[in-house]
């Protein structure tokens, strides 16, 4: 497998970093997962840009100039021999501070370390679109955005580490986390959604929650077909009394829920308008691929 | 420089980890920082407790027997010169997740990575304890104990980092942390005290502070000595209000405070009490090194 680091594509056996690297010392990083469909890139440009918007939080500057990411990802899955009409490519970036001595101060480092990993896609097996996935309330809360903007993707990543051991203990598909104030928040790596009397409702930003690319198509899409969305603060009771539910990620795209913490959710059903939204992503997809 | 990487001493430039460390992509790792005096080691066997207490929260296997700890870490500091009696000893353990496929569940990471670094202690220079240090209160809150309980010394730090780039910034010695109720909490890497009318204060545990080995022991020796102490949840008025402040840790002891946020704290100089508490630490402090 090959991997790009910091200046050029080496074999994964070779892709090391020294264990003076901030991002590993002090999870002092950023990330983007990003995927394609055959040898196009979901929502390329968005990603690229929510990579640089986390990086600018934290003072950190992305190492390749804006032009030079749409080959350097081509090359990166071409290497791979993924991103194209036989497998679609998932692709990790991450950035780090960088190599410097122990201790807080960024200038420590004067070089940011970036890599970029490609592999065939994963996509979650037909089985658990067609009957749902289970999820648990984690007891690990989401992050205070106070402490941790969710908007940076950061590698501090252990809040959600410890959630998803929680579902993995549970045999759940995924934990759901709930925020400071106890209202939904989202999962582990994607956003929630669900459908209460025909209203598609799904938590507000301020909820402290990631700002998900396909959470705002689903928002958009929803919108053009003149569904009811709102976006709140809002209670467990509220989902559980739900009549639907579903997450959305680039990975998933439109998955749904059917049981939370052992109960059924809805009808115990994937619902008619999580079927519908997923049918009107899956058509509109091609207005969001770039090449 | 030598590292103890996994299983073995290795120089620097061949202390090198994959980038597919969960360390370093998802934070997933916790630590501790130690100290010696001359190749005596300050807290040792308290320190590696806590590791474990770090390891075991997250699910984490720690990779060196409880009886193999003292040896390595005294080949570590020989082999660096450092934890003689010229040279008391900085000591770094990290240990993180380990190496495995891109993804949140631990089990993708059969072995965890245990890095030990050493290098010469860099007490702080002795003006500082003579006039004192300035703080800003950072805009960037204290992590939420139910997202990331503080008790895990964990490398997902960026909370920390933005909160010492702050203090950077201002050119302040370091940030103050709030919590998410606006009480006090700690700052980035020291625990907090002050002193009004003679009662010594410091944040509570439940603050979401982390629960400091220097902080535990200044709290005793303040007990031994009849000093009322208090621990509770306390607001920033309080503290601007206070005679006397000041942050400990493992490496700086009992350091003063004698500003926040631009304004002076009590006379703007170290108090009576911080000095003297600082030297009944110092006079106690046989008392907690192991050999």
């Amino acid at each position: 497998m090959w991997i790009y680091l910091n200046d050029r594509f080496v074999d994964d056996a070779n892709a090391m970093i020294s264990v003076f690297d901030h991002g590993l010392l002090y999870g002092d990083g950023v990330y983007e997962t990003i995927r394609s469909y055959g040898d196009q890139i979901f929502m390329r440009d968005e990603h690229l840009d929510r990579l640089r918007r986390s990086a600018d939080a934290i003072g950190l500057r992305v190492p390749v100039a804006e032009d030079d990411w749409p080959a350097l990802l081509n090359e990166a899955m071409q290497r791979n021999d993924v991103g194209n009409e036989q497998i679609d490519a998932y692709i990790r970036i991450t950035l780090s501070r960088g190599v410097g001595d122990i201790g807080l101060d960024p200038a420590l480092c004067p070089t940011p370390t970036v890599i970029v990993m490609t592999k065939p896609l994963s996509p979650p097996p037909p089985h658990q679109y067609q009957s749902g996935v289970d999820l648990i309330v984690a007891k690990t809360r989401r992050n205070y955005p106070g402490a941790l903007d969710p908007q940076i993707k950061s590698t501090s990543f252990l809040n959600n580490i410890l959630a998803k051991r929680e579902a993995i203990a549970a045999q759940a598909f995924d934990s759901l986390l709930l925020n400071w104030e106890s209202h939904l928040a989202e999962c582990t790596v994607s956003n929630l959604f669900f459908v209460t009397n025909g209203r598609l409702r799904t938590p507000s930003l301020a909820c402290g929650i990631l700002d998900g690319i396909t959470r705002r198509i689903i928002l958009s899409l929803a919108r053009e077909e003149a569904i009811r969305v709102e976006e709140g603060a809002y209670t467990l009771d509220q989902l559980v009394q739900a009549d639907e539910c579903f997450l959305t990620n680039t990975t998933m795209e439109v998955m749904p829920v059917t049981s939370v913490n052992r109960g059924p959710l809805g009808t115990g059903k994937p619902g008619p308008l999580t079927r519908r939204l997923h049918q009107i992503f899956v058509t509109n997809r091609p207005r969001f691929l770039q090449a």
